[in-house]
């Protein structure tokens, strides 16, 4: 098994404002380390940096590990040790947190909240992530749109999606450049339907109806780690 | 070998109306446990949730469990069974049973139908899954339609469906923000060329001729688990 | 090894009208049991079901079983069988006979023809598979064009078909709701080079010009199984 | 090791005119035999029928050999033989040599230079394979423009690449009805700049900007057996 | 394991003009030898040639080793002795430094800075890949723009990639007939909001926004090699 040695002398790199952002997706292997997984989760979660644990459904993956934190190095750290420890990295998507260019004036504790995050939000065991992207075809490129147009139809946007509020807590992370998609939608949710009704009531949007290309969808359920893993078959 | 302990602790993951619904697909693998299969599934649907078994044909899978249950942890904690039992997920697709927005008016007894399905239904041996969603291009654009125009367009595809009632049952249950495509269709038809048939003829329709995108398609045949399991080469 | 136990007991599931069709792609793996793969065959072909045996050329399979049968349940135990016998089953195609919306006119042998097919045709040992959809664009949407104008259309393309006659045999079965495309075409004939001029001629046809969507194309030499299996290294 | 038997019963599968050719890429895995790798490529080179081989860059493939020869069962067997000695087909494209119908008029010595080829040209290690075929889209569809129109595209083309002349030989052979796109390109080049340029500089053509669909695109070093397997750490 | 004869023989494969670059995306295997990876890139960058190494996030890959090469079989040799110390290659990007048709005008240091750049830059960790190709559909199709107006295009996309000098140093190689796409762009950033600024805000050039198409973008940290060794798990 390889071990992670300390890599004292590399430069880290850390976005200037806000925190780099890992949705990972494992497989629980036969023979996957419960104690190593839970200690190398707890690490990166002692100190300001986080992580949220998943249990999916489906065959694409069966753990998510949401990573929340400072220093890109402590993702490869936390993916290299989680792979000793037995886990297969199967899915991941890479993004950052961000102030975006129509939230400049949200009140300062709004920026905050943005750029540094608390999750998981209390009472929202159902989890949804999916990629999107903004179209550029010709008869529907938002990268021509005035910022003015643009800027309306995120207001109208973000209008439609607080009609939720109380139901279905999201976050949007930056990913152009980063993954294969332009930003990531992470969302946690009373129930099961509420993922549905909000995704799909947004959609007639017309910043979603004619502009948004969607990428995959990945559900699952909040849980502690010790419980995710429990679900997936990783016992003691 | 994996086993699963009891998740006391977590929240559950249930959907304020109807069921949660996976077309779970799986491969028959050497050494699959029969008796821990069928215990799984009968553990499942002992209760209020359903099973219904499948043996699929062709390359892609075996075997499709199509669970409709109450809570998605039930969902997951089976995965992790028929893993451990020997059998490897290789295709999902995740929906709820809903009421849509083009039903609200129907009779109550058709409601629960479509919340509260029993399946499968009696002498349909020929199964049909299929997800599907509806187009954004600019030509055709499903949801810049005012509600009437699809309300129009849905009568008409309904009416086209019925003339195969007695011949076809199908379900369709919701996957916006839960899986890759928006719809997931689950046909029970008396004969393979009833599947043909009716998903033919509805391609006439404007609502699948102009607005349809569809995905992948899997057919087999309605068995009990263990006919299903012989038939897959899973013996006792 | 698994072995398949007598379904006695479940329905089965034959098309009212015609054959169920599958086109099986196996790869060889070491170790596969000739006498055993050969018995499989010779068990279905024994009777009024048909098994087409083909060498196929490249990478995606080493060897392609074509069945014509009345039960699908024929198709699933065959696929077992085969597993068990050391062949992987890598991809599959699933259709039906059918008699078009267009030859509902045809006589009565060429009706029988086409929903019994006796294949394969002496003297053709080219053969060629390929999955097809007709398009649905706002520029060219089959599925909106009137009868009278798809009939005109598909009267074209038979007739520029049959300037290959004693070249080419064709068979289309259909598959729409049971596999990925709507049609599946084979086609047997005299040399390789009749495959490359017919489907390059009839693409100038407007219903494939404008109006066809083109999968995968599939090609090998037709043999007596045993011939096959010596060609891939599956030896006795 | 499977072995491959005589198949003297079989129907030999050649084209009335030209030559049968496959691409054949393959990795190297641990133990493969190069001797008889080496003694497979002599057989099939040692009459009428000839074997060029690649030594390929990137993680596609470590090897390609290009067959051209009469009897496509001669690719079928040379595939099993290169399978049994160790090596793994992970990529193809099947292709037949033939005399577009914009050449009828060309003289004879280049008639006999496009169906019977004498491959590999002198002092032009850089190679590069890519299939290609025509759009037929709404607004560029190459099998609805009169013939005249097609031919005069071609020969514009044409002369385009005869600028390439001493630097660049270019080898086009026809996949419509065998492999994924309708044709398939072979270069043969003096420097690895010269791939770049070439194609780069033909992009512009009215043939390609706009009629042309691109697929993959593989290149490497034309070398002999020998030095092609050494290259590929496939050791004596 | 293999191992790499001296290809004494073989006619070298160098550009007239310019490096060959490889982009090479490998993930660690259980067991690799930390010591001959490293004098396998420690043989490379010891004369002329350049390698550069990353640690890569996510589940595509662990490491890139970026190669400037005279001789394309120096790329060849370099993938065989990775592969024999344990590395597996799973992805990989081939191009050409040039001096495109744009940039003709440009002082010499320039110039040579293009075709023979010393990389990594200084104080840049942050490491960003993606490949991209010019549209050419019938709105907006580049390979039909006269030279001046996407010389003017390239010029405003330039100016705006200026903007970030200091913080981003951006390499463009040359991939037509050589890879899937186009271009190669490689970017080395103080930070990783940096990669994220850079290409959001140039998606906003006409150039981009309407002519771009982009691949998948692959992100990491520049580090030594016995550093980025550490990260991914291969120990000494």
């Amino acid at each position: 098994m390889p071990t992670v040695r300390r890599l004292a002398a590399v430069t880290p790199s850390s976005p200037a404002t806000g925190l780099a952002v890992a949705h990972l997706f494992w497989t629980a292997e036969p023979g996957a380390d419960r104690a190593a997984i839970i200690a190398a989760i707890d690490e990166v979660a002692s100190g300001e940096d986080q992580v949220v644990t998943v249990s999916i459904l489906g065959h694409h993956s069966d753990l998510c590990t949401m990573l929340l934190v400072r220093d890109q190095w402590t993702i490869r750290r936390f993916q290299t040790r989680l792979a000793a420890a037995g886990l297969l990295l199967v899915d991941s998507y890479l993004s950052l947190t961000e102030l975006s260019e129509y939230a400049q004036g949200v009140p300062e504790p709004m920026k905050q909240a943005r750029l540094y995050p608390q999750l998981p939000p209390p009472e929202k065991p159902a989890f949804c992530f999916y990629p999107m992207s903004k179209r550029r075809t010709a008869d529907a490129n938002w990268y021509r749109l005035p910022f003015e147009e643009r800027e309306a139809l995120m207001r109208e946007h973000g209008a439609s999606g607080r009609a939720f509020a109380g139901r279905v807590v999201q976050l949007i992370t930056a990913s152009t450049g980063l993954d294969d998609d332009e930003w990531a939608v992470t969302l946690f949710c009373q129930h099961p339907d509420d993922v549905k009704e909000v995704v799909y009531t947004m959609r007639f949007d017309e910043a979603s109806a004619v502009y948004a290309e969607f990428g995959r969808f990945v559900v699952g359920m909040i849980a502690e780690p010790g419980d995710a893993l429990d679900s997936i078959g990783v016992a003691g």
